[in-house]
């Protein structure tokens, strides 16, 4: 039985990897050198993302009073982030009102911190997001699985787990996918997403990381700890986009600081964004240019 | 009863500041202004544990060929520490190989690999030691305390876990007392030390963290994770065993680099060190001076 699930893992990475490149190759590229991002998965080739962040672009509505208009739609994808070690009760209400005031899909805390979290959110439709084996990945299988349990139990939504990135980078795949599942079944039917830690990656860490995130039956995965080296990059947003498939998110955390690459991300593929200036991001306070 | 221990918690916090202040203002004081560290817990005012760590200065033996003469006395303190989440199982058995080679107390791990290294140190008497809630402590108390009970199920035979700091931060002690009480309960009779984060609190802060954690019953009081901000001060140890008192241990830990670090952290109260770099340390490889 583990052998088999090393040997479907195996085969799934190694399957993905090359219906990757083939379509890359399968399809001609009218990049300029300027839109170029070299390994061929950028907003050229996706064109139907291009369309709907533009479409997405164009609804503005007006929120609440003193910051002008303010990005629903980016709102409404927007897992609203805090996770300081020394985050304060206090810290956590903002976060959660404004949450509630920006309709933010979540927000996303610390696993200590999910109860006061979802308290305070209860019956708002505003979604609680606990990370577990945040940030290292590195606690074991059954520790990560417990978490995932005790924080559903505490009132979690969703959960972003850290992927085992010793096992990852070790090439012991068995033991990547076996954690990853462990905590799925944990959470059922609750979403996990799967945090791959891309910027400590090289590209088959990141492709075969998708693979085994998908296999395990993650909902999403997730680009960055924001604790880790790098963030979520535009490249690496559209290389997962294109190894999961369109049955299983995309989110990028990790250095999203304002609307304008908040943007280029789902342009890129991302179904959810992770950040801590979320209310720069929809209201443009603090973006660098735009809106 | 939850009002019980949150008063015993204040009353314990008040006390130990109370009699830390007045024990130093009844030490007459000869440092000179050299070796002042300006809040009188200097190694002028503890010449027991100058003298300690003099003698154990003298005691140098013979090591594994090529590295000359090693420091068993500072090796038998060491917990020879890898805690990247990335580390291979290739650096993890030279971790465990290099524990066996110079005698060090442990090995200590991220919770993942505890069953990896405590297979590969059975019956040798070198320890395994498992960070748990790490590095953040920001994982829920119940998760805390079932990462500790599988990592002892797993073969740990120490438990350094991660103070509450948002809680400490936020004065909310009872929450702190709690979650270190479970841990320390999780993993009875094994020893549990907790990490303060030093470079994170204030005076206050460390004082009550180390009385905290003396109440809830820990074994030792450590300095830092090595992944926040700063690492062990000759400073702060001084201030924690002032606090703790002779019955507590005190663990020095983060940028712990060389053996002249490692004797003045131990000449100002530490009774153990935590490193990565413990091969240096021991062997005056990298060492900036002295042996």
């Amino acid at each position: 039985m583990r052998e088999d699930l090393r040997r479907l893992a195996d085969a799934v990475a190694r399957r993905v990897e090359r219906r990757l490149i083939e379509e890359l190759r399968a399809t001609p590229c009218e990049a300029t050198a300027e839109q170029c991002t070299g390994d061929g998965l950028c907003a050229v080739r996706r064109p139907d993302d291009v369309r709907r962040v533009q479409q997405a672009g164009a609804v503005r509505v007006g929120a609440s009073p003193g910051i002008g208009p303010v990005r629903s739609d980016l709102a409404a994808i927007i897992d609203h982030t805090l996770l300081r070690p020394d985050a304060s009760r206090e810290d956590l209400a903002r976060l959660c009102d404004e949450a509630l005031q920006y309709r933010f899909a979540s927000v996303c805390v610390n696993s200590a911190n999910v109860r006061f979290c979802a308290e305070r959110l209860r019956g708002s439709g505003v979604r609680t997001v606990a990370v577990v084996g945040f940030p290292l990945g590195a606690a074991s299988t059954h520790a990560k699985a417990f978490e995932t349990r005790q924080a559903i139990r505490d009132g979690a939504d969703e959960i972003d787990m850290v992927i085992n990135l010793g096992a990852l980078k070790g090439r012991d795949y068995r033991t990547v996918l076996e954690d990853i599942r462990a905590v799925v079944e944990a959470a059922r039917p609750h979403p996990v997403k799967v945090i791959l830690e891309t910027g400590a990656l090289d590209r088959d860490g990141k492709v075969i990381g998708c693979a085994l995130a998908k296999a395990a039956g993650a909902a999403f995965v997730k680009t960055s700890t924001g604790f880790g080296p790098g963030g979520a990059t535009v490249e690496d947003v559209a290389l997962m986009r294109a190894i999961v498939g369109d049955d299983v998110g995309v989110k990028a955390s990790g250095g999203v600081r304002d609307g304008e690459t908040a943007e280029r991300l789902v342009a890129a593929g991302a179904t959810r964004i992770g950040a801590s200036a979320s209310v720069a991001i929809v209201s443009g306070r603090g973006g660098t240019s735009g809106y």
